[in-house]
């Protein structure tokens, strides 16, 4: 058992990150969802499309959203209520983050999304020998 | 004047980032281009290209570097050698980096490096009201 994963992004900024995440390990242990948000979605069929979502990738031991940025339309669907499913959500997606929840696919929903955190936040850096 | 920007990242990852970024800002203040990375991409072509794009970007005020994931190729081909540019590097792009980069389109390159840095890292967060 794993948790499941939805991610909801602008267009198509999730699936690029996912494929090359999933391409880069050659393997994707986890149950993931996409959902793309485009200006022209109506936002109680996204809400309505997320839960649906989140059912299907919840095999009982909750489901991790992510998110590309906090306020923005695909974060407020993130955010909507799931009713009995237990649901954590992460935004500011990155790929240290995706790689980081994908090489941990056996932890618990909690444990997964402080992963998901500080996968994303150690990820962002200035590179090595560029300083002044 | 300003600071060039170049993203270098996995497949569609950067060009999928700017847009959705770009469509929500309604304008690009900034010089960017874009270059995406595949495994059969030989590695001297893609430096030979990153140094060209980063010519082209720069109008002698810098060039922001913004790559997907640290040690992966995009990373790798993002630090090589730029010559007589003047060129910064962060990794770990994500929406809120590329936002925080196009709110200051005026700021100089070391500014705009702490900016790219802070905004993303300020963007990774568990959304509220999902704490246990």
């Amino acid at each position: 058992m794993s948790v499941g994963l939805l991610i909801i992004s602008h267009n198509d900024v999730g699936r690029a990150m996912l494929n090359a995440t999933v391409a880069m390990l050659g393997v994707n242990p986890l149950r993931v969802a996409l959902m793309s948000v485009t200006t022209e979605d109506e936002p109680d069929e996204l809400r309505q499309q997320a839960r649906e979502l989140v059912r299907e990738v919840d095999r009982g031991e909750g489901v991790l959203v992510l998110t590309d940025l906090y306020g923005s339309t695909p974060s407020n669907i993130a955010n909507c209520e799931y009713a009995e499913h237990q649901v954590n959500v992460v935004a500011g997606l990155n790929m240290p983050m995706l790689l980081r929840i994908l090489n941990y696919p056996k932890l618990g929903l909690e444990e997964l999304t402080e992963k998901a955190v500080s996968g994303g936040t150690d990820g962002v850096m200035r590179c090595p020998g560029k300083a002044p």
